[in-house]
């Protein structure tokens, strides 16, 4: 396939909700860096951002840490010039969520809205920061690989609400739908806008915490693999713009759907 | 059909986003006076709200203007007391939004809240005031026609994002997906939740002034008609529980789709 | 709303799809009977749509028999001719079905065909049937009702392929799709083409005989009652076409979806 | 990622509906020789196939001509046996078709049959033909990559039926529901049934044939190049069981959407 990474100043991909290492944002830091891509990894808590970079660096990989919040401008206009730093912006994952679970009627205003926050309006943020780099590559409209991509992860919620999720899926719903919008802005300029829709359980650290038996009893590869995950990223990011996805769904062989 | 108001109490129906006369929220009103409910109006300005209840008395029905914002959980609670004063509240209706159009990166922070402000969050809050008057219906889980329903409108953007409209479209996707949860969490309780994909122009005072040669060059129905749209939202209303809808499409018959 | 049966010729529906006395096709016809339609009922069997049909005259209404087969190109050009004897073709309902339930690999050429003939091929010669009587109402531009309806009975099945429903569900999509591309061919024709998603079990006949126990535990309203089915097919019919509906989906209220 | 040919059986891939060199069935031949698999040809014309495999072997590859009608158990079944003579069957497209174009009521009952022959049957009847071979592998349920993938070539109309293409929407969207019951049948069984959903034209020799304007109009990328198609065929059968997708859409980077 075409190489998006062909002009002289080196790829970069930013990473957008990376927490643990054992995590989805962690394993496509990991993709990505192994690509030859300096990786810049954002997410809440610098402790944690930094141990993944610095475990891709032990690698032999490009990896910088930039902690932050998705919903504050602030924070991803100081990161963004640090991409600028570091070569050509070619992919941006916004990878970031926070999952909330009650009954609609004991779910509080606050609970709601920081879905929307963290889910939607960090979405929107990240987007903001992220285009104008991504359109700003000298050959956006030339590669035949478009300018780069911009990347979501959704849910099984994104596509269906039901209880207790109410408000997960009102944001995921959301999100998804600005990825769409995003879509038919950007792709007739040449930045490859999608949506994954993980339609499962992650095998990460959070899963392995919150619900162990539910791990264990998902069989092999019953849950889905961050690095199985993460190489499908990668292949929407390499996808020629004469066949693009918008919307890739993932799941695991013996889920239900 | 079966009759949803045969308690002693006298049925009462809350409509929240009621503005011009010539609009959907105050043809809703009209519609549920006419079969004899005690309509509560609610609106951001008082005086359209009490004009359209005025104009609901002048022909007989029983109208009450509650002016306030569906954001506010003091100002619904305020009128949820009303509510109960004048009877029993059998359909809840949730007809605020406000469309925002923008090229995304021209789109503030502020724009996109406020876009989610009122179309998800009011909502939300509308429904967790309306869910417990319409849940304590005696007859809840016994009348063939259900407790009551809660009603919500949607539109085109509901279901696809695209721009100018990535604001209002991400916004309405998660109405939708809220509508979704609400049905599958209280139909089994009785209350009938149901999400309106209105497909097209409103031929309202919103869409007159706003695109008046639009308005002249849709031809014959070629806008909704407000009262043939209210029509729509009495009859899911009056849905047998044996055969409930949880989505209606409407749109002009020549609106390409 | 508006009155499709204004002109001078006696309105005529005409239902294919007619079983049982319990059923829905019989559920229609009492329901277009009772408006003053003449209904012309067609179903494979020639004496149980004959005592349907005479079961409608016995409560007063016009009601003729016509059995047929859908798929019969001959059968159903006899039967219009005697649809324009009784008058104006105002509402043609495609109700023909049957279900076919087998694992994929035990299905053989013969029934995944004829999954295909009834639902699928009926639906056409069906509607090639019937589009030249309702185009040719005088008033199929002008009515603000529209020219009168073209209504298709669709499944859970129509929107989700699952087994062992594989044929059953690759016929109900076929059929789901023809009724939207009619819709955007006719629609701005003057007919109203919609199609009915019918999510849950139905209180026919059908599943009585087939599965005594699901109808026993179903609990009160569990399965859709015909009667309530037919309302909301009249009350398509009935819509004005500034706010036409393509899709309805209707399920029990405690039915999970 | 894992290797789905890992077992000492020379792994083979069955691409049906293989014509024109400069077409997709062609460039899928191509992307699975390249991987070493041996590949069989079905197309219905003898001599093109055979043409297109020679083409492969020239180019290094193991490619077998074996033409046949995919509506035929009997070819099928003869093919099958060829296939288990080349090795362990572990991928099988089904990328046949053909698009009927007329004004439904225009469209004869024969046509609106051929389209659904060629495309669900043949779909059906390849799907039982191939379905045994791929689940007779040693390893169909411990290989981490799976048994084997079952691929289907969608197209726009799968997923929406507009005029002039009644009859091919309503059988693309019966293929595309056929692939979902199978996604759902196999799954489990370790098969990894796709469907792809090709929204664009592809610049093969069809297309610039028939329509040689368009063809030129659609600027660089503005048609889906069938090997970079190809190259998602080959990224979903790879794909490890832990991530599958079951529905890919491809478009081109400025298709309107």
């Amino acid at each position: 396939m075409s190489d998006i990474s062909s002009s002289a100043s080196p790829p970069v991909a930013w990473i957008a909700g990376v927490g643990a290492s054992a995590g989805l944002g962690a394993a496509l830091g990991r993709r990505f860096a192994r690509e030859g891509y300096t990786v810049v990894l954002t997410g809440r808590t610098a402790q944690r951002v930094e141990a993944v970079a610095a475990e891709i660096r032990a690698q032999g990989g490009h990896a910088h840490a930039a902690a932050g919040d998705v919903t504050s401008e602030q924070d991803l206009a100081r990161i963004a010039q640090l991409l600028n730093h570091h070569g050509t912006l070619r992919s941006a994952i916004f990878n970031a969520g926070n999952a909330v679970r009650a009954p609609t009627l004991e779910l509080g205003i606050e609970q709601f809205e920081s879905a929307w926050r963290v889910n939607v309006l960090g979405g929107f943020v990240f987007a903001r920061a992220a285009l104008p780099l991504l359109l700003a590559a000298p050959d956006a409209t030339t590669n035949p690989a478009g300018a780069g991509s911009l990347l979501f992860t959704g849910a099984t919620a994104s596509l269906r609400g039901r209880p207790p999720f109410a408000a997960f899926a009102a944001a995921k719903a959301g999100l998804r739908s600005l990825a769409q919008s995003l879509a038919r802005e950007f792709g007739p300029r040449g930045v490859h806008v999608a949506h994954v829709v993980i339609d499962g359980g992650i095998d990460g650290e959070r899963l392995r915490s919150a619900a162990p038996q539910r791990a264990q009893s998902a069989g092999a590869d019953g849950l889905l693999q961050p690095d199985a995950i993460a190489e499908n990223y990668w292949q929407l990011h390499r996808q020629a713009r004469s066949a693009w996805t918008q919307e890739l769904d993932l799941r695991p062989w013996r889920e239900p759907f």
